[in-house]
Order: C-alpha cells, then structure tokens, then sequence
C-alpha cells in the first residue's frame, strides 16, 4: 500500500512482517468472531507460536527485541487490518511485556527483586509460556485513581474490586491490576497487584457484549478477598495523581500502540472502498470510481490517511527519543502526554471519519451485516474511549497543559 | 422538550399525540428487537389499532386527515425516538397512503377509474385493515431507472425482478413496486405494480439482517414470473427520467418524513446525554455535569439539534406551499428537490454528529451492546442511505441544479 | 434568489423592497468606504431620506410600523448584500426604536413620564430628525457589567467612562449607554444614560479601524466628566446580571437581526461565486462550472446556505412568538436566549464557510483587494465577536443552560 | 517553542538559526509594509548580507549547502513567524537556486552548456548578487500550460505574455517564467524563458495589491516582444502535462517549502494567543486562561499545529528520500505529488482554523487593523492558492490517482 508506514529497526521489519502473515490469516475469521462475540483463542495461540506475542521481549529471552515504540506501532497497525479485536488483545500483552523489558535493561539501577522478577516474566513469555493482560479501567474512577483495594493481611494482601475492559483476560494466565494500598496518614499509595490464573478470588467474567471489537475479550474481572503474597503487590506512586501504569513513557507506549491499530482499521476501510469503486458499476454501466462524488470521498480519505500516519510516524519517533533519553523532567513529562493525547486525537478522529466515508462510498452494501465495513464501522468507535483520557477531558487535559495550569484536570 | 417541533394543524396535534404514546410503549422492547432483528409486528399491530397508521387518510374514509408534510415530520421524529425502525416502517405505509389521498383530493381533474381504486385502498386503510410497502431500490441502478421489468401476457403482465430494502414487507398486505415496460420504440416507460400478499411469484424474503434499523424488516421482494392483471400496472412517468414515485412532491413527502425519523434518533440520544451527565460521578465524586468538556458537547449537541430543527420546520413549510400551489414548474421541480436535499443532508449529518458526542459523553456505558445508545448510533448511520440520492451523488445534484446545469448527474 | 427568506407581515413586505433598492445603490459604494475605512454618511441620509431609518417606528409616528423581528432580520439580510456595514449600523439605530416602539406599545402599564419620553423619540425618529446609537461594548468585561459610571452631582449626574464598538456614532445625534450606579448598600445597579450629540464631556473618537466591516463607524465614545441632568439616567436592572438593553427580548431582537445582516453577506458571496463559475474560463476553455470540484463546493454552499436561512426562519418566529406572549418566565428567557445563540452560532459559522468557499471558487481572483469577495472575507469574521457572548464563552453558556447549572458563566 | 520542527542536517542548522535571527527583526516591520502593502527591500537585503539568500547554494559556491527538503521546510516555517510575505518572497529565489543546484549535482549526467550556465547562476547567487524570481501564473490556465508564447525571430526569440503572482519581483535581477513554443507539427512544447532585469519589452508592474501577503512584491509581470538570446530559452517539457517547473521533485519541493510558512503563521498566532490568554483579564478579573472554553480553543489549536507539523516533518522527509532516489518512476511520481497535495492541504486548512481560533480568543481586540492577527488572518487565507492545484480540483487530482485514472484533471 503506497504511504503506508515503514518501521524503522531489523526487530522491526521482522515484527511487521509477521503482523502481515497473521493478518491475512485472521482477516478470515474476523467476522465471525465479530458476529459471535467469540473469543479468538486460535488467533492468540498462533500469534505465541510465531513469536509475535514474545515481540517485545529481548532476544536474549527468546523474544525479537523489539524495542522501538514507532516500529511497534506500525505492526499493530497491519495486524488491525486484519482484526482489530485481536490486535488490541495482544497488544496488552506486548505493552506489559515491553515495560518488563524496560526494567530489565535498566537492570543495574533497579531493585534486584524486580529485576529478578521480570527476567522470569520475560523469559517465560520468550518460550511462548505466559500471557499478560492489564484491566485499568474501574466505574467512577480514573486509572490514576483505582478504586480496588488491597488490604493486608497476614502473608501478605487481600484484593477487592472490578475492572472492567479485561482486553485478552480470557486467553491471560496472569492478570495485572493497579489498586490502591491505605498509608499510615489515612492517604493511600497506588500499588500493582499481579495475580495469575486460578488464583482464589479473581473472577475472569465472560460478560464482554459491546458494539465493536468484540473478539477483544474486554469482559470484567473480579477480585473477592483475592489472597496475594507480598512480593505480589508492587508499589509504583501516587494515588490519584496523573500517570500510568510505570510512568509516562509505558502509558504513552501503551497509548501509541493501541491508537496504531485505529489507522489500521481505516486502512483496511480504505482499500475496500477503493477495491468496490473500482468494480462496481451504477446505473447505465458506470464505474463507480468515475463518478465525481466518489472521487471526493476517496481523496478527503487519502488527506486523512496521510494525517493520521504522519501523526503515528512523529508520535513513534517522539517516544523512541524519550525513550533514548537519560532523564525526562516533570514538565517534558507532561509535554510528552500531551503530544501523545494530539496524536490519539488526531489519529482516531481521522479513522472514524474514514470508515464512515468508506461507507459512503459502499452505498449501502456496507451497512449489511455481512460485509466487513459494518464491522470496521463498530470497531473504529472504539478509539476515543481508550484511556488515559475520556474523549470530554481531553481537550482540557492539552489545554490546561499549554497553558501552564496545574492540575491539568477538574476531576 | 424545550425547542422541540410542534404540529401546526388538528390533525397534526392528534398524530403527534398518538406518536408520543406509541413511542413510550415501543422503547421498551426497541433493544430486544435490535438484537434479535425480529420484526416487531405487535407494534404495527398496535399503529393499526390506535388509528395511527390511518393518519394520513381522510376522514372521510376514517383516517385522521393528516395533510400536512410538516406535522408528518413532526410525527415521525416523535415515534423515532422510541423505535426507529418502526418508525421508518410505519412511514413506508404512511406516504403510500398520503399519496393516494392527494390523487383522491384532486379527483376531479384525474381518471375515474384511477380515483375509484385509490378510494378502494383508501377505505381499507381508513377501516384498519391494509398495510402497503413500497420496495423502491435494486442494485446497481437508481430508483428512476428500475430494472425489474413487467412483460405484457394474456390477460395482463408477468413481473420479474429484485427489490431490495423493503421496509415494513413482513407485515405488508400489499406491495408497490417501480418497474420498466417496453415500449414499441425499443425504449421504456416507468410503471407502477401493485401486488397483494399471496401472489404467486412475488417471494417477501425475511432476510433484513443490518447494521442498524436492524427491526424494520427491510428484506429484499423478488419477483419471479409474477402474474399481474392489467389494471394492476400503472404508468408513472419516462423510465430514467430522476422523479420519484408519484411525482416530486411525493417524493420530498417521502424523504422529507423519513429523514424526520434521524431528528427523534438524535433527540433521544441528546436526552439520554443530558440524563447520564446529571446523574453520573466521575473520580472525588465529580458529577459529569459539571466537567467543562460535556458541557461543551452538550451545548455542541443543542446547536446541532436547533440546526435539524429548524432545517426540517423549513422543509416542512415548503413542503406544506408547494402542495398548495396550483401548478409547479419543472424548475420549480427540481429546486424543491435541491431544497429538500439540502435538508436531509443537513438533518442526517447533525443527527449522526449528535449520536456521537452522546457516545463521547457516556464514558464508554453507551459502547455496550445493552445501552440504547449503541443501538441510537448504528441506526442513524441509514439515514445518508435513504433515496433519492447516495452520499456520493447529493453535492453533484445540488451543484448542478444551482448551476443551472442539465442533467444534474452524470450517471 | 431561489429560497431566500420572505417577509411575512406588510410593513415587512415595505421594508424588505426598500432594503433591495438601498442595497442595490450602497454595492456600487461600499468598497470605496471598505478602502478608506471612510463611514458612509451619505448611505445613512439616503436611508433616512426612504423611511427606512423609520422603520420599527410605529405608523402614528410617521414610521413603518415594524414590528415582526422575522421580517426585520430578512430586511438586515437583503440590506447587508450590498454594504455590510452600513447594515449594521442602521441596525443600531432600528433596534432603539423598536425597544421604545415595544414601551410605547405597552403604554398602558408604563411609567407616564416614560411613555412621553419614547414617543417623543419616536416623533423624532418618524420624522427622520434623529439617529441613535447604543455603544455597549467596553474593554475587559462584559455587557451586563458596565465599568462606565455614573455619579450623582447636584442637579443629575457625571459619566466617566469609555465604550467601544460605538457603531453608527458618527452619524448618532443621541448615544444611549450602559453605565453602572453605586448603591447605598455598596453595590451596584445598571443604569441606561441618554447623552445628546454636543453634550460636553462625550468625545465620539473617528478611531475605526479594523479588519472588516470598516464603513461601520464603530469608534469608541469616552466620557470624562459628562454632566447629564436627573432625567438622562433612567436605571435598568442589576449590575452583573446577564441580560441585556431593555430585557432579553430586546437583546435577542438586537442580536437576531444583527446576526441577519451575516446571512445576506453569504448570500452575496454565494451569488459571486456562482456567476464567476458560469462565465470564467479555465485551461482548455472549459468553463468553471463544468468542473466537479466547483459543483462540490458550490453544492456546500448551498446546503450551508439552506442551513443559515432555516435557523434565521426559526429564531425570527420564535422571537416573534415571544413578542406576543404575555409574560414570560426567567426560565424561558434562559431557553429564549439560549436558542437565540444556537441561531446565532449557526448562521455565523455557516456565513464563514460560505465566504470562504466562494474565496476558493474564485481562484485567486477574490484574494485582490479590489474583488469585492476580499472585502466580505473581512466583513464576515466580525459576526463571532458580536454580543453578548463571545465565541469562547458561548458553548459554556449554552451547556449549562441545558443542564440547568446556574450562573450559566464562570466570569 | 515546544514540538516545533528541528532540522536534521547540519546546514540545516546554520539556516534555521538565521531563519530565527531574521524573523525577530522582520516582525518589528511586518505590520507596516503590511498597511502599506509596501516590499520589504530591507528584508530581503539583510537576508543577503547574511547569506540566507544562499542557503540552498553548494558551499563550493559561497552557500550553505542546504539540500534537505525536509530542513528547508523549518527554515522557512520560523522566517514566516517573523513576516510571511517575506518569507514567501525569498523563498522562490531559494528553491530556484536548488533547482539549479540539483542540475549541478548531477553534472556528470547533464549537458555541459546547461551545467555552465548553473554554475554561473550559483557563483553569481552564492556571492550575493543575484535574486531570481520565477512567475508562473497566468489568468485562464495552469501552470502546466502556459499562454505566454515564445517565437523565433533572428538571432533567438521574442517572448509575448503575462505573468501574475511575480511575488519578489521587485528585487529580482532575473526572471524565470515558463511559455510556449510553437512544434513544427502545430503543438506546442513547453520552454523556460530566462529575462535580466532590464530588458527591453520586460516590465515588472508594481501593482500588488490583495488581501494578505501584501508584502510579498506579487504584482504582473508583462512581456511585449522582449527579445532574448537562443540560449535563454530552455526546453522544458510537453505543453499541457502536469508537472512543474524542472520536475516533480522541483515542483514538490517547492510547494513543501511554500507550504512550510504557513505553518509559521499558525505558531505565531497560536503563540500570540496563549500570551494573551495568560495576561488578560475578563470580567471580575478572571483571567482568559481559565475560561474553559479558552482552553478548549487553545488545546484544538495545539492538535491542528502537531497534526501541520506531523504533516510536514512526514513530506520533508519524503522529499528528501525521493531526492536521494536513484530513479523514480512516473507513477512513483504522481504518488509522490499526492502526498504532497495531501499534505499542503493538511497544513494549510489546519493554519486557517489556527488562526481562527487565535482571532476567537482574542476576543476583538485581534479583529483591529493594529493587531498583528488581523494579518495573520489575511495571509493565512493565501495558501489554497498557491499552485500546483486549486482548491477546487486538488481532491480531483487526490481521488484520481488514487483510483488509477489518467488523465488525473478533467481541465
């Protein structure tokens, strides 16, 4: 496809080249999946033997040492052409893995325990031995202020509350859940709590019935008195104050990623649009790619692609320099999220208004049930309501930050 | 509803009164029929009953009377708001019926043979005991320019044919149908078939199954050698010549009243906006009222709602004018028809925007398949679909007619 | 033009053919005034000289007697065709005397001294004697908080203060102004002062210069030490409350027909633009029109076009409807007021783009500085910045509104 | 300024670092040749003295040796900071002498007399004592086909025609304009005409008067049999095929660096918008920053600007890859010019509303003609012109080659 993104690394070229064979693959699937709601285990178990879920850990664990936040982008989004739901599902995995992989490389400044601790991650995930899922979001809260709670106890912690978007829960065999931890002041601390599969407690619900990405496993889980050992309960900062799951630089990656798999779809959206205009005839026999109108809507789509892969291309490159960058002060922090807020904004308006004009351009046949636009059309609305920031906070999020208001939101 | 569209005329209050009822029941099972696809023939069953699908006939055969294109519009963005799809189903059978009074209003001047069979249709109606549907599309032409096509036989024509979109078919007695005959010259002319439920070689598929309006059984008619008495088949007009079915005004009754339809989706959505805003908390307990960003939605909704308003109170009114002229001039013709694209695309395109800043300030709730609104935004997105014109050709028509341009689509 | 917005009352009818004829005189002018910034004293006495400036003044007093703000708003439209500014500042001077008109009207049950006060304008007004002007605008606050003050001496009062936005005042022989007056408890109450042309103390500044609307005469008029009798401040309401001169109904009357005159500037563009694309040619001799891209922008146009006028059509009756209804509640108001900058909103964004559009059909030929187009380019932006509200305090005010959050602004 | 564009190469360096220098003391000028619609002779001696006016000269010839495209674009982008017309003026003398500095690049491939004749250009431009400009508009037609025609006469030609948009024309010493030539089979070709100032039958109008870039020197420029040597007349091409003046890469390199100063404009507008926004006060002495809807104008802006520089940063490079191409194929080519069309159209509507909202929150005080927004707001609009590609036909061109359909403009 002319334009479209070229990653930048060899571990790179070999993750993209990957997502493309995975994605012609499961391009097949995707509507059933789609219809039934269903979880797509078979795609998830040939994305581990590939290697593709062990992408992001670094060779020296078996993995492809893929370490470039831009290249990383542009595999997820080829994958999305093929099945956005699966793409956003092993992309959890990938992120966590990545921030794992962060650690580790960091190794001679970080606590031996953790660094312990992920090298086991890591390797198992490079032997194709462990899958990850992440489920941040809670009713009522924001992901800088989680609501479920850990309690100690003897031997460590109990965990209570429900997440909701368990993206991949059902194919994870360890889940990782922020919470928040009481101080001795009556504040409280925002710790990570890692729990694996058939742990007591932890209810992986199969509740996931959305309008779009629904081959996501993005159900709820539960946590009931869920006993945790203490080594199991990590502290990372602040209750309530804004950042991510370990700091800017993965909630950012995690971010850019996911928003990577947006363009997708609307890639996907635009080839079938030009491929139908190309073969369909309307009345008197004419092609419907030499009507004047079509012509519109294929180029205000061709601007808005150009857009939406320059903002991933200038996003990407934005987070390999600040990952390559010895210390990022407080204000480059939050000067860096707001970029990143600008391309997801950027790149998932200009997908929904993609999709919606590749629908035009379908007349009609793309509102059936049957025809992959309908399922772009479901899935592409998803974007927005991606976190760290609601679609209605956003604006205020990047306005406070350039105007140097402190805290950059009411909430 | 501050700002909301009154009737002007009595039998304008008392269709709008009955819409308002109507919707109130069907909004509860609106959801369950969305999920299933099922056709909600208890609701037709109930329009019957109450008179509503009489409405448009005159009192004298026992309908309500209603004339005015206006007060329809303002009918149908009320039932829309509990059920679109019965909404857009119902109306199908609404200007049918409206299309026959104005011949009978004008009997007169028309052929007595013609007047006594749209009395006929008439009383039944009025008497609660005919439905008719009007499948108008086929694919890869246009409506003026039908492809079914009716063969002179002994004793009257055989039809054969596809029709697609067949809106409110599984509770139809009675189908009209455009198709092409032809003529000695080797051209053909435009006639209207009309089909009672039963005939043999006229199949009414239950195979409606879309992304949205997914409860207006819109299934394809196929036509198969259907046998047809003479008086069965009336000529309307040039075959390919744009007009739609029984003359422009009908036509603009048509689009103008269906597109009323994506105003109640709209209405709805914003109400169930404000609603959620009010009564849900954000993180410390914020009510998402007071979040700057829906605010600024919200307001970005209510302009857009004045808009819609306003543009159907327009089209509505014209309408109203152009049925009370003696004679229109082709010109005339094809400026009402401009101003009535203008006004669905203006209408269609606000409501879409309004379903989806409702989905943004939701937070996520209205992305699962359980909450209206996810209904709310896959069933707007037909309203671009709706005849006379596609997405991709309305600007050229527009364009051209305001150019003075002959003819105004290159198609 | 086809669809533009009729008159519906009599004296409308006469205001409207009087607005085409000066419009078709002030074009021939208006690009003169344009370049030097000059104001245009000549239109001014020519509208006097018709009866136009005597428009909303009742028949008893030699007026037209117009009283219905839609027919007002279509006169502003058809006026602002041909100079823009000329129509906004005549507008200045027709709304002050449709707000005495609206006190004379009610006389019955208004202060007698009042009453006498206002019909001697209108006397004067009728028999073309007297031009008022209402400077409301003031640096660093808002209408309903005038920092101008007035202070009791003996025998009336000083005003010290400043206005800007003072359009119209070259020509005004009176200047109405929004000041504040301290009460004994400390605060404030708003007062309207009436300060004749020559009165010592009142400086109208000739310091107009701006980007658009530069024949407006809309210098600011200073204060110092402006010593008026008792009678000359006649108090209005509290300081700081929103609301505007003589009640919301006069403020939306004001800004609906101002708002028209925005209307008739995209009119124009539209009607330049559609004959440059008929008569130019491009490479090849093919004539402009032909090209699909004009079609395109042409059709937007138009539909923006419908848009503009069906919101003009909505506000005007309902502010006419207002205007009948006996009392109203401060609730209503709110809704009245809201609704009104919905219109407002509308109709000034679509004026934008529609200038705009027609700048693109030109072709580089409307960015010359003698095309008239460059001049409405100018001319349109003013609209945003038109009272009361600002363009980015408006969605705030219309979300809380619809919210019911009260104050509506934070300011 | 955080996220603004950085060059990559080392000349690029030196040539933004004068780009910045000169912009501070252009803007202290900008606003009164603005009013006075007078050329900055001043300017573009100073950009002289400094070299920048040989920035894009090989060092072997006194320049900087800038050859990125992508570098180029920055410098361009912080000199229209300080004044856009000068920056539009001097950057057609710079990317003529890129062109040439390209052909001199490829010296082992190219003829010797053209390679003698750009090494005299070069030494003349790299030692400070030549400025060339190159009109290329003519009324009626593109630039692919121009009217001006030249015609043998003894001892080479005479050149009959006119130019519009001649922008640094009033300082040029040299002229390059594109015209025809008369084919012995009645065709044309297409020849590049080289005029010293100062030839007879050339003269170079001060007639320059439009809405924005006022400063720009664009007036006519009129040839009536201007004599000129065989050797100042260059072959160039087909008459009437796309493409630009020495090539695709030409043209896109310089409507990429074009295109980068209007994305200066949007910096200083947005720049001049936060400053205001922190300093002023409104009502009750709030300051704008903390309106909402402040900082929801200021938070679109700063998405529009990362989107321009995204779409910059993604062409530029682009541009600097294609020109490190061995070969490139026709097809690659027209690719190319889409992307390139793409993002000129990216930049500059995103510009536009930059500046719009700059004016919206600047609340009035940017509407006056003091204000330097107030010529922002007229430059920015200048951009849709600027050729390859009208407003009008670039989304013809976009969506045809897309599509795969030759040839790519019905003109």
């Amino acid at each position: 496809m002319y334009g479209e993104l070229m990653p930048n690394t060899e571990p790179g070229r070999r993750f993209v080249a990957l997502a493309e064979e995975h994605a012609a693959d499961f391009t097949t699937r995707a509507d059933q999946h789609d219809r039934e709601g269903s979880f797509p285990f078979e795609n998830i178990e040939s994305l581990q033997k590939s290697g593709f879920m062990a992408a992001t850990v670094p060779e020296e664990f078996g993995g492809i040492g893929l370490a470039s936040g831009h290249d990383h982008m542009v595999g997820m989004s080829r994958l999305a052409r093929g099945c956005a739901s699966t793409a956003i599902a092993s992309n959890m995995h990938l992120v966590s893995a990545r921030t794992m992989a962060r650690i580790w490389e960091q190794r001679d400044h970080a606590d031996p325990g953790v660094v312990a601790a992920t090298s086991a991650f890591l390797k198992a995930i490079g032997a194709g031995q462990l899958i990850a899922c992440v489920p941040g979001t809670e009713a009522g809260t924001d992901i800088s202020s989680p609501m479920a709670e850990v309690t100690p106890v003897e031997g460590g912690y109990v965990l209570n509350g429900r997440k909701m978007f368990g993206t991949l829960s059902p194919a994870a065999q360890i889940v990782f859940s922020m919470a928040r931890l009481k101080r001795d002041d009556g504040g409280y601390q925002r710790v990570l709590a890692v729990i694996p599969r058939g742990t007591p407690g932890m209810e992986i619900l199969d509740n996931w019935d959305a309008l779009g990405m629904r081959a996501s496993g993005s159900g709820d889980v539960v946590y009931s008195d869920c006993k945790l050992p203490a080594a199991s309960v990590v502290p990372v900062g602040e209750w309530g104050v804004l950042g991510g799951n370990g700091g800017p630089l993965d909630t950012m990656n995690q971010a850019g990623t996911l928003t990577a798999c947006f363009l997708g779809i609307a890639e996907e959206a635009q080839r079938i649009a030009i491929e139908m205009a190309g073969r369909r005839k309307g009345p008197r026999g004419i092609r419907m790619a030499d009507r004047s109108g079509i012509q519109q809507l294929i180029a205000e789509n061709e601007i808005d692609l150009f857009v939406a892969r320059a903002a991933l291309e200038r996003g990407g490159r934005a987070l390999d320099e600040a990952g390559a960058a010895d210390t990022v002060s407080a204000e480059a922090d939050a000067e860096n999220m707001k970029e990143g807020q600008c391309m997801k904004r950027a790149v998932e308006g200009n997908a929904i208004r993609i999709v919606d004009r590749a629908m035009a351009i379908s007349g009609g046949a793309g509102y059936m049930s049957k025809h992959p636009l309908s399922r772009l059309y479901r899935d592409v609305r998803a974007g927005p309501f991606m976190q760290p920031f609601g679609a209605y906070e956003v604006l205020e999020y990047i306005g406070k930050v350039t105007l140097g208001i402190d805290p950059p939101l009411d909430r």
